[in-house]
């Protein structure tokens, strides 16, 4: 029987479900330091990109460029890292990381560089608003 | 005029050349600490993937695809970490860096924790004949 897609316990600790994509199911990293989304494509056991079939790898770009879109128009970053490492946790996902020249890691990535400390419920549940509100996302 | 596309100045130093792809140009990091490919969209100006036309964001993925498959391939590494970030150098480029749990920066990610110390100039022509000999690349 094939496996099914459950969230790996530490990216389901780490985070609160934004939507589920045709691909991937959209999560918000609780890290009120800066605007942090990850990707996670609903395929049971892949752990690297190569690891999804072809239309799948096509639907992912189009989901990273949807979601960096959402992270552009609604925080006008300086910049936005993408970026699928896994080194920690093995499941695929894919880190899509509003970034600013004033934040707390800038220049550095933020693995390591800022602290994830958690969001106040208020603020975790007006970032989620903003983002389910896009046009992006409707 | 259009602008042309250039390789930025920092990549060129820090990197060697590998081939021409469709959209991109492959080079190594050169840093013997671990095999680190690099994908630059030949797309003058590009900062960001959602920079790119979305024909060209296929075509970043199919090549991201590649590389990781040369990597895995040649080097069998226990995870492939694919980022771009651009915090430092601004022109869009896509890092694909083969990991092993033995290497210097694992589990964390490589920048700022690899020491970026260049190949002997006979190891970084056997590591890019290595590449250059793989059927992916032919």
């Amino acid at each position: 029987m094939p496996e099914r897609f459950v969230l790996h316990p530490q990216l389901a600790a780490d985070t609160f479900a934004v939507k589920e994509l045709s691909l991937c199911r959209l999560v918000a990293m609780n890290c009120r330091a800066v605007p942090w989304l990850i990707l996670v494509p609903r395929i049971a056991g892949a752990r690297e990109i190569i690891d999804l079939a072809a239309a799948e790898q096509q639907q992912l770009i189009i989901e990273i460029a949807l979601v960096s879109r959402l992270l552009q128009t609604e925080f006008k970053p300086d910049k936005i890292n993408v970026a699928a490492l896994g080194n920690v946790v093995p499941q695929l996902h894919v880190h899509i990381i509003a970034r600013f020249t004033h934040d707390a890691a800038w220049p550095k990535p933020v693995w390591g560089n800022v602290n994830i400390e958690p969001y106040k419920p208020e603020d975790a549940e007006a970032f989620l608003n903003r983002l389910l509100n896009s046009k992006l996302l409707s």
